[in-house]
């Protein structure tokens, strides 16, 4: 059996505006890096490559958490693991660094292991690692990084996940270096909504999901509008309603906060309209004297590849 | 021009559950008919051959009222109108009586016309008639009766319908005769529900649609729960939860409340299933000693025909 692995683990969009805390969408970049070793001597030891200052201790660390609960669920297991980390993906960024860094090891254990559990077997594993980074055991960072496109997940059941069709799209992502904590940006949020905006909601999840199944950017766009969080998140994003609005003008179909933020999408139906959207939203946000990363990427369909 | 028409028109089924206020599909039984007459006389006259009691006057009548914004929309019109209403689908039932009135009487007035509007620029004039039967304009009849199929309608924006793919599904209604006014089962809903719960509604919304758009009754069965208005209003009707339970125990993928009620639906995969679906519900609300109606149909895909 193999002893060592590599990874690549792509960033994740959750919500998809309307779809919050159900619906998750894998892209090509950023993505993470892990190697894996399975060891002789017993316990879990962690490096980092990069520069993010994320903890070594494995109770501490969110891959670290993951492993450990994949592992106590084996039972009786023999000898410990390495994991080299070479993360790209930002920590708090809103791209699902914490599920890449969970689902990634998991993943690969899960390889080194011989396959024991399926994919949807590994989602609870991951989400301790989720639990850990933010207080919540949540999946809709997971679930597309570990099955790649868009995925659904239906809390009120089963937590199993639906894929669903990729559609033919280009994602524009910009990313504020500023640190937003997903707690900060859950606490923001009301604890309930009127029936009348829980039911234009689900007008816009309904054709967003349409238009995702059917391939139809245009459906799609009916349904990226968000009263749950965005109304109330997007004032901890410098410039959102001005590189929203450039976005659209320059011919995007939507888009909105991916996770908790800060990172904005922005999804465009051709490769030269996502350009001119890079752009606007770049000019947007460059006065606002924040560094900042753009991304010009598509729907990763693979989920987690061993390369 | 032609002068007279005579249109079927299909009952409907709102709300598909977890697609409160905004999913909805028309079935092939029971239908309405509809003789429509231009004439020279101005006014509307309004004759019924059902014995539903149905008031005659055009401002008193779903149908009428339908009718007077349709004509005053055009403006300066010479003569009047004859509606002769068979009507089959009963005032009450849930099953959309006053949707296939307003509905199919401008449709075929459209036609007489020669066409002036599209079927989408029809909704408002057929939603005065729903505002007349119970004091809201909602267009989640309107829309699969006049489009055929399942609707999709988006309360957050242009009221524009989206038509969803049929799925090849059977459905059993059983339809309780008793009176239950929608504006009373609009009333014993909360105003307000958690985000929580308002976030399990989305993904089951998510389900529901993503298996409508992939015709996979299973993904379909899925979504089928609702959290905002069958557990307030199930109460109204008889045997709800044991018809339910009757229904799934034999094969029914899932199903609920049609409309506000007090008609039950369920969605079975193939006949055979549909049949004995429906005798499970009709011999759990036999007990009742309520007179009911029980019906084994399919979606109509046409929405309003001409004969």
């Amino acid at each position: 059996m193999k002893k060592e692995i590599k990874v690549r683990v792509p960033a994740t969009v959750a919500n998809l505006v309307s779809g919050f805390d159900v619906l998750g969408m894998a892209i090509c970049e950023p993505f993470d890096e892990i190697f894996l070793r399975k060891c002789t001597t017993p316990g879990i030891k962690i490096t980092h490559t990069d520069n993010f200052g994320l903890p070594t201790e494995a109770n501490q660390n969110v891959a670290g958490v993951s492993l450990l609960a994949m592992t106590q669920a084996i039972g009786n297991m023999q000898g410990g693991w390495e994991i080299e980390m070479h993360k790209h993906i930002k920590p708090g960024s809103g791209l699902g660094s914490s599920a890449a860094s969970a689902a990634g090891t998991v993943f690969a254990a899960n390889i080194l292991l011989g396959s024991p559990f399926t994919l949807q077997q590994l989602v609870p594993f991951a989400m301790e690692g989720e639990k850990l980074a933010s207080g919540v055991p949540h999946a809709d960072n997971i679930a597309p990084c570990l099955f790649g496109g868009i995925t659904l997940i239906r809390p009120d059941g089963d937590s199993e996940i639906i894929q669903l069709t990729s559609p033919d799209i280009f994602v524009v992502v910009l990313h504020p270096q500023i640190e937003l904590k997903t707690a900060d940006a859950r606490n923001v949020m009301p604890k309930e909504i009127s029936i009348k905006d829980a039911v234009r909601q689900f007008g816009n999840v309904g054709a967003l999901v349409a238009g995702i199944c059917t391939n139809s950017p245009a459906l799609m766009a009916k349904g990226m509008n968000d009263l749950v969080a965005e109304p109330y998140r997007k004032k901890f994003i410098p410039f959102f309603d001005e590189m929203k609005h450039a976005a659209l003008s320059a011919g995007a179909i939507g888009g909105g906060i991916s996770g908790s933020g800060p990172s904005v999408f922005m999804i465009c139906e051709d490769r030269q309209v996502a350009v001119t959207v890079e752009i606007a939203m770049h000019k947007k946000f460059e006065s606002s004297k924040i560094p900042f990363h753009t991304y010009l990427t598509r729907i990763q369909t693979n989920g987690i590849e061993i390369f």
